[in-house]
């Protein structure tokens, strides 16, 4: 495999568990404003839920080809932070990602990814608090791999060893397949684990049933019967169980960890 | 009428009911700095409630004159997504404005205004979801007009059928003016749909009532006594309720439906 | 003491209580836009509870040095919204700070900073509402001299007479210190007013208890056990009550206000 080279020019993009009633956000913006004033600084979302990390990965991994090549994600749910866990930067497909190495990229990245461990001592503020990271290292890191004054290459070895995190595969059962609700949007959708590709043949072939209710296929939100508890495939290219008019999270009582079942 | 055209040069500008802790605003500054990377994006903002058309109206209609000419509104309040419902670009008074055909984007513009009917398979991702048109229609749409690879007028033909939405209007009694609680901001201020020109002679000489209680006249929030339910003229051209050091929604238990009545 | 002059070239940060759900910060966004549509801008944060002058300061003078001279803080918290308050500028270490003289700026600004008192209706949009100075006069007052076409020398008279706010101190008692929680941040962690320095000798051989709860200090949140109630020194310089794996605020049910003791 080539030592995959990075060429910056795309924005930073921010994806962290930090929510915006804080100023924390504010200042990592504030931070690259000051270190590379000329980069597009992009929020993917501070809206994981705190050190979700298994999440975060998940809506990284479903957003970043949406991005131009040239971009750099700085992803941090770090419930490590100030410990000895380590930082990776990861490139490819000409994108590059630092986050801790908690798994948050894993599955962002192919097999054929070139991570390296960051000697992220180097590149941070003067001054390391011991509770945000994002502040004192990811940023000034992002600003000058962004401005071109650091180089992928040179953020430190080269690893095999990282973490990863593995979404919850759906189960195989006697009559069919057991999936689970990863987690519910703002409109109370229920996004679940399995993807379209599990279910072999017709999709509508499938009884699929959650908290006890049927679910009937649709194609479109707008196809649903008005208060019926309805499944399609979502722009997360994922199974999704939506109500049309409502929360399905509310009208169902369910949310992460309810248990969808398909039979045949 | 002369066909409008319009010039780009400003921003785009988000406005939707996606909320901010999901990755979908993100995801939509994705592809625009991907297809339109030098092009300034703004948040109008994207706490419209779930599905609602007549507030992002609203607050579409009373923003839009604070954006420069050449902006590009890109409104997606859409519980129609994926279904055969069409999508609408407008131009007036140097803006343009790309919508569902749900009636949001109709209060914005005047009667001279120019509107087509967007041929949006043209523009459109190569790949586009059921459930998520922001993404794969809306902003690589805005992109090329907002680049000028794409002119208003090739968006597609003319129409002068398209949706509109109406605000509820004040409905004249006996005694005077019956108007509603449009909705209730983050201070718990509770904006109404009656504007001060629909109450002849001094606003002073009205009486109004909201839920049972008397509402005293103010010009601004520092002259309304510590907890006495106030009316004022607001930033959108309204009158509103509030009260001095609380919320006006909390400590009158009104809100949007509330009706308020006004008599001499 | 030499007047101060103040270069622009920074981006433009914004600092309010107006939240997210309502459009009031995107149309700020709009008229810097408008009228400076060059400048970047940028969002400290949105969330600072309604009217809460005293956080909205400690928010800005604990994030003002990660921005770049040549900054332009616009500051609006604004109980006083069309009252006869006057507005101040302050230039300090290179940065301008706007805001309502309600005390906003104080401990932003050193004894030597220059402060003028905005003479406002020359900068103002021609049209002024009574409850809207973010939009009406902040952000024109912004964009002008951002763009360099306004000096801060000739904003309006310099003065020494303006608000401040003081944070509460922590009080001296006769076994040591007591403190006090100044907010609850997204994570539930309890910031206090309390720097490290006004505990002599070593931090570790103070006892610490909040809520009749016994703290264990802590250098980083990993360190800290799983559900034991922690302290530490955050990255506003504080200590900080945290605890592992979940909210401090919640599992102590306390919050701002809360007393905290310190003990040798």
């Amino acid at each position: 495999m080539a030592a995959e080279h990075f060429s910056p020019g795309g924005p930073v993009v921010l994806l962290t568990d930090f929510g915006v009633a804080d100023p924390y956000v504010g200042v990592m913006h504030g931070v690259l404003a000051s270190l590379a004033p000329s980069v597009r600084v992009i929020d993917l979302t501070h809206g994981v839920p705190a050190q979700d990390v298994r999440l975060a990965a998940r809506f990284l991994a479903s957003s970043r080809t949406y991005f131009p090549r040239g971009s750099i994600f700085v992803a941090v749910v770090d419930p490590g932070v100030g410990s000895a866990r380590a930082i990776v930067a990861a490139c490819d497909e000409g994108r590059l990602y630092l986050a801790p190495d908690n798994g948050l990229v894993a599955p962002s990245v192919g097999t054929g990814a070139s991570v390296r461990r960051v000697e992220h001592s180097r590149f941070a503020l003067a001054k390391v608090s011991a509770t945000f990271h994002g502040r004192d290292v990811f940023c000034p890191l992002a600003a000058r791999l962004a401005n071109g004054e650091l180089r992928f290459e040179d953020v430190g070895p080269e690893t095999k060893i990282f973490e990863r995190v593995s979404f919850p595969a759906p189960v195989r059962t006697a009559r069919g397949l057991r999936g689970v609700v990863e987690f519910a949007d703002r409109f109370g959708n229920l996004i679940t684990n399995v993807e379209p590709g599990e279910l072999d043949g017709e999709l509508r072939s499938w009884r699929a049933k959650v908290a006890g209710r049927s679910l009937e296929w649709v194609t479109t939100y707008a196809e649903a019967r008005e208060g019926v508890p309805s499944l399609l495939v979502n722009s997360y290219g994922l199974l999704e169980i939506a109500v049309a008019g409502g929360s399905a999270e509310r009208i169902l009582c369910a949310g992460a960890g309810s248990v969808v079942e398909f039979e045949r």
